[in-house]
């Protein structure tokens, strides 16, 4: 919830501003309106030699779950880069043949999803500072229990889905509704 | 720039968090860090009889130039409800069958656009607020010059080529890196 003005610091009212049609954090003393819009997820399904590598969380929410590695996307970079970049900070990994595979909209925490499948340049790895452990996983070793989000649930298994159809991996757009304790 | 905290209403400082590797707004007061993060732009491309919809911009930026019907993604919604609502909001079209077809990422500008290509329900289209006209081009008379923006642009060639081999849309991650006067 907004207070005040990031801009001139004075006190923020929620109201529909004239020509909207919802209510926004408008300035009581500048009229600056403060736009509130759904944030980018980015992540990677980094593949080496048939295996899938996933990080252990050391970090709140969901510490101690199996997760892909991705984060927010910042800003001056794209989602591929974002997706490579996360992959470098939580599992120490250089990706490779990034393609877009799953966007997953999660509206109830106006957040968007968006997984690359990709490969190890080179198979190392390890864990980052917001991972415990990071680990290649063969698809019978999927510790499908201890996932961390809904999200990793899917991309997972439509991914193991689709190349066990044999190596044809169509982008699909899905919305997740179920909530969890946190996050997509 | 942000010069307030929006929580506490105190002075913002530019500075790297512990923990962190770039600099962010940060309250010197309660030490909240505002992260700024890429915003989403969902829009359709609505095609009815062959024919392809766009809006005539009645505000700045590119006021006067044809565009696809597309905007801010609000919180709450999924992409794909965003599109169709964005088509409503210009260019009074109710639309069907969404499946997504491009992702540009814009990172000059800290954007990601995502194009819908859909149906019209049943033909009909009218200005909204944001539009001073509205009309379904045939792909001969889509107006090349005088779209508003190289997102726009992109979008209507890739689909009419698509099109034209044969009814396959695959969908694309691109990067737009050509600086225009304004927007992706
Ligand atoms: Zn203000
Ligand atoms: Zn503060």
């Amino acid at each position: 919830m907004m207070h005040f003005c990031s801009a001139c610091g004075a006190g923020i009212s929620y109201r529909i501003p004239h020509g909207d049609d919802r209510e926004r954090a408008v300035c009581d003393a500048c009229n600056t309106v403060h736009y509130v819009n759904p944030r980018i997820i980015v992540g990677c399904l980094p593949e080496y030699e048939g295996h899938l590598l996933l990080c252990l969380r050391s970090i709140e929410p969901r510490k101690g779950f199996w997760t892909l590695p991705a984060g927010f996307m910042e800003n001056g970079e794209t989602t591929e880069q974002g997706a490579a970049r996360e992959t470098w900070e939580e599992a120490r990994a250089r990706v490779a043949d990034l393609a877009l595979y799953r966007v997953y909209d999660v509206p109830y925490i106006n957040q968007v999803y968006m997984f690359y499948r990709c490969t190890l340049v080179d198979g190392t790895h390890g864990a980052g500072p917001e991972s415990l452990d990071t680990r290649l996983f063969a698809p019978e070793e999927i510790p499908w229990d201890e996932l961390a989000f809904p999200s990793v649930y899917r991309a997972l298994a439509s991914y193991l889905h689709d190349r066990e159809e044999g190596d044809a991996f169509p982008v699909q757009v899905e919305t997740i509704l179920r909530r969890r304790d946190a996050g997509g």
